[in-house]
């Protein structure tokens, strides 16, 4: 439960909506459901506005799937992130209503109906081998409840490929930049926008990229004021934060 | 002139408070002032909010007060960044209204009222040693028409000096943490709130902490949602980007 | 045999409960066993308080099951890290009652009564994916005849799970924290706990983490006094710490 | 106040030794000590078995000396680090019993009596030039209530050394160990030894030493066992964690 | 001697405008001056098109002077890199007509006519710090014959003033592209040309461009094709290469 | 279509050999073409002097194939490099008369006839391990138009086997020099010849090699002049250098 | 031929032993033999005292052969290094008395006698894991006309493994060390014997080892005199380094 | 006393030319000399074959010039590396004769006759400011009884200079080959020459030369056989390994 969704329970109590024994139940959930292998944190949605998301990478299925099973015993939405085809199988055993974002690596979950934010968040990404970080990021912001612009293959190195979708890009209330290589996408967006940027160097190079390094160093000297910047390859991290100023900038 | 400003200027047109000519002759500014070792972005306001900021090491006294004169013909606020004494002395001489932020290492000038936006910024930092940086991003945000609460010297290592500014920290719009030796801060930061935050590295620290490297890899590897990051020591990029931030939040 | 070994050896004899002979064989143990590739080092129970523990990785599973079956002549406890399921079938045939401690990745083969020595050591880890470091912990510091407390899945993410755990972590002589990503956790506990704390950092994160690089930076300017740190993963040589430090609280 | 103080006062207390107001009194203490520029964290001694040292480096000489009196309040010792003669020269003016450890940059205040703990602690360094982080090891120590053997100069280059000195180092309960270029000096002790080892790498070399970072790498790496780290230069943290151990050897 | 002058001598010899001595002369060059303390390689001009350069840093005002004066018997240019205002004072005691850039921390010294090559190289930078670099650069290439084209402070956080000076760049044979911080700049410039870029990354930046290795990485990935690096503020290396390049365009 | 096909048709035109209609229509040619998952740059091939070049690595080999027809539509020549074989059958079955060259792991389509330049590209490399680098320089050089001198396994550790070609080398108009381990190749060439060196470090080497790092190091601190550097394994990025110095060359 | 050898040769034409002819047609020896992918060094054995030695990883089995036959058609003695089974397999087929030393991962082909140094080489290695670098050394120095002792896990650990046998490294006239992990084993020895030591780190470790940079970092900033250093797992490097050591002790 | 002076003292004490009371007094030399802050190790050229060497940095000059009078009260000979002026004023004062190098930053004192040793070592360097790090290498094997071949300025950039004077390096025992920037001279040395090569990089450079790691990264790699490596502008250590290899030709 986030914080929008108790309000929007407590609005229903006072209106004769729902009756006391739900609001009570709603508001009962105890801080942590321990599963042995995991502390599930059962109150960071109220806390930070989002249940508690999975991160696949280095559980087994098995456990994916458990930690799914009680985080959907009391939210509606989930997101679990760096996922395989395994893990995707063991949650669809217990929700088959998952969908699997294969580019992305993602399962989503979605019960019942959640508004829709105003605004929207532009991911824009360099080259088409960025495109999996970029997903990542479309999709978590999406199922936080944000719409999503995707602007693809717009590298520096044929300008007037991004010049051409500026205008998309400078609708959007926040723009969330992905790239690998040189990194220096994210310094000539800031400069032509007015809004917050979150980049994020992604791992796509050789040699001296070393593995995402040099974009990393190239966004966090960026000349751009307004660019603040995330881990190599985290689309997760960066469509969080997104989704954080979205709402903000919805009042919630 | 931003975007906000622009937007004042011509309402006042149609309400009949200035004249045709003022509104020509605002939006006359031509795009660059070529001053021979550098080329003034005129048009920085209006594309990203902000007058432009001027860097101010590696750039003599001289340049830093010529530019400032510039920048100063057309706006009513100007912000220098890394000076010295001398960089103060010159631009005081320009416009002797220049306020020296000493621990912060910054000009500001302020002519005339701008107003204050809604809502605040807090600016946590770990230790003493800390405070030039976190000053720098207080005072980057509050010329830029932000309140900024301070909080300092709340360290993880005695975790109840943090506990203990919660709610303060909570009532902010957007969260600076600032933090050397092991970065630890914006996780546990971020953890606790539901607004998002930008994590400054410092260079406090010997051996191991490699200059702020320590701190800039445990931010960037940060295992609480919502953080990004900026440079180490950029305490004026941390103040950029959530100025840009509570200004969407302020529907500017 | 280890001084306590030996001391109670010779208590014996002077009770008379066993002969010259038993003790001079004892005694006469060699310094090191020659197996060609390998050097046995058979006083290092003698000289450090545990025999000789052997690391599988890059030997074959001959080598490692030579290694133990010479050792276990004299000694009654052996330890094996870093194996694989071969490691230790070969061990086993050498000595059936071996233990495979599939998530440590170690074996333990444990030969007659050993004494508990009183107190704790307490193993924290931040993350499920933590879990197999802090089990090797865990498992060399029992082999070594200490009792342990495991805590899991406690990261600064969400504190109230650390500190509902709290009571429990400073009851523990010795507290050994293991993290991965941020390896924030030590820091945070060092500030809580008045007893020595063990840092060990794991290789668990991707990008800027550089394979526990971004953990062990963070541990080593650490901000919490009371923090030493040992080798990424090495969740052994943390173990192995805390039970000289717990047998020099028993006044071994 | 820390724990042994507190037990001693209670002890007292029901002996009629002293009166109830003074043990409200000095448990009244507040949790922290607001000087606007540094939280003093009152409750350290209580939690960590020793009040709140102060880390000079990048302190003003006020600064310091202020934070000094605020804890000189409450409590009988004081330890700085890393300071310079300035520093000195502000914390004694404010307490004139002050002590000035040249070589070790510390100054220590002790009012009134404390008593010794049993037992030893090793400091052991590898040349001359290791000795001003030795000292701050061996100042640290003491000042917490430990007694202290130093042995200078025993590194590795002249193996006769160390084992000339072996007996000495073996009494001790715990032994720090300093040293710089290859920093190979606590794999060698510590295979000579049933004591934990605590290893401090310092910046002493040149070239490749690369600020001490061959040092570290190499002491991480250790192949003896009972080795743990602390960050390049960190006497005090290395005295810090011998104190912690030898106090628990204490019983205390 | 370079070997355009060397065909010119030929050309003059067979028109019988110079004899036969004057030419057996000019050839008669040994291969190297033993100055003892240095080498001065006499062939160079012949061998790569320019007479050896002498690099200032580490050397000594009288040992700069010394190379200068035994170049100078057989050439009538002279480049002086790195120099500082003592090793010019002992070179213009050898040469009066010695040129001293600051800026560029360059001596040039041209006796005689030497005619300019057709086309230009064009010496971009992004900002005003930088300048030094660039200047070196810029004073390379003409002292070697060739025109050059200064544009500068046309970051990339400010496209538009890169782009109003787009046909200035297009018009020149080689490009030569100078910027710290994140090093974008390349890139971007590369994009848009169809000669060859030269990138070269300066030591301008703080906190994570580490002396100007995230502007060398971000150069060495350039996605842009055409670009290709020398080290880290060395205006001299490229000025050379650039002037080797359009030595091949004008057929020499 | 490339500047020099530009003219060429213009040319043509004004002799009356083609109809006004088919100029219209090749310089009808839209910015972009955009396939979803990539805008393929369609005025590159003006603006730098090349059709955009498919780079296949992360590309699947359905992306590579449409991005290949679509480009072909407009082009006569093409270039993938860093291909598998699947990739290579994927583009075979869009136009059969690919060439697929296994050891620089490129394709190249040439339809129709294109002229070749004056002037030859010398491609040098070190050992044998570098050839697979040296081919797709080599390659890259060819599908350009340039003609291109082989020179293998030529390392400084028996420098009689480079001096044995040191005439072919200086008749090129430019030297690609491609090496791994220590990087020394290039250093020694530029003191050999009077034309530009593009050095290309390769990952060839172990240990301290770290993955190509120490020959580009090597590389970008040449004491040689008139050398640049590209990406580790770049040897595509040289040979398209070279192509556009050689182009230069060629009065293109 | 190596320069023992041609000088036997021309000691045995004088003495009439052999003929003219056969002297001529040892001479006429060409400096290369071009195989096309590679340059084979013919006079590598006249100039180093070795033919060529092959370096097998990145080539195929194929070119090893080749390369072998080569050599082999003028010289007796062969070394093949970093092979694979398949490498193995194709040399066999071309010289059947082959040598496949599987641990070392080299082949060594001895055709004729070639008479034996005096005296030894030690070989001497910290842990089991290490045994194949320090075969390598060993075969390497065994093929060149050495002889070899082999010393065997004799890590600083347990340091009277080594001291133990201590005597046999002192009758060396080289001494080869090879330790990974904290590569404290060639310090210690350096200051026990009077020879040169050759220190070989290897890729032996885990975590903070970073693939035996640590080892090697440790080696060169040895405190013990008369160490230097080869590459990291460079067995064979060392093992040529020894050999030339006692080639010149032997006079030749 | 080293091993060859021991041999003397008890040949002519066979011989009658000492007495008993010389002999045995000679040998009562204590293993250490322990000054408090030093333990000299007075067993060092019994050990090592030359007394112990004072490294002068982070000294002062009266632990200096105590160390040397300590070691001159049983040896002839004394060096002293790493000095300032203060240290040699201080060295004067305790011995007259003591000898600055002022290039070299070295104090020797040389008390009655030493013999030299047969053969020669060549120091050579590439550029003229490596001349300090190869005159430490030379002074250091020159007080060590050698004679050395000084051959300076002879880096790749000009390769006739290096192949000028190869009949002087091919006539050294061993060569000591000291160079910075890109470290290519060791391996084009070790490529001419049938002796072993000591390679040692220095920190003259900029930029990506990183204090001398590119230079010590390519003499790592270097692909020329014979070559080891020591620490960066470490002449000293190279200077001493020489002077063993040497003595070892010598049969001493």
């Amino acid at each position: 439960m986030t914080p929008e969704e108790a309000r929007e329970l407590l609005r229903r109590f006072r209106a004769g909506e729902v009756d006391e024994a739900a609001v009570l139940s709603a508001f009962e959930t105890p801080k942590v459901a321990d599963l042995g292998f995991a502390n599930v944190d059962l109150q960071r949605g109220m806390r930070t506005g989002f249940p508690e998301v999975i991160f696949g990478a280095g559980k087994t299925a098995e456990q994916v799937a458990a930690i799914a099973q009680e985080i959907l015993k009391r939210e509606g939405r989930l997101l679990v992130t760096r996922i395989t085809a395994a893990h995707f199988a063991a949650v669809q055993a217990v929700e088959s209503s998952a969908v699997h974002h294969e580019s992305a690596r993602c399962i989503t979950i979605r019960k019942g109906e959640f508004p829709k934010r105003a605004g929207t968040i532009a991911v824009v990404c360099a080259g088409t081998s960025d495109l999996p970080v970029a997903e990542e990021a479309a999709v978590t912001t999406e199922i936080m409840g944000n719409d999503v612009t995707r602007i693809s293959d717009v590298g520096v190195a044929g300008l007037h490929r991004l010049l051409g979708r500026l205008d998309e890009i400078r609708r959007a209330n926040v723009v969330i930049v992905v790239a690998g290589m040189e990194g220096a996408l994210p310094s000539v967006v800031a400069g032509l926008v007015e809004r917050p940027v979150i980049a994020v160097p992604t791992s796509v190079g050789y040699g001296a990229s070393f593995g995402g390094l040099a974009a990393l160093l190239a966004m966090l000297n960026s000349c751009g004021s307004g660019v603040s910047v995330v881990n190599i390859d985290n689309g997760f991290g960066a469509g969080f934060v997104a989704s954080q100023i979205n709402r903000l900038a919805n009042q919630e």
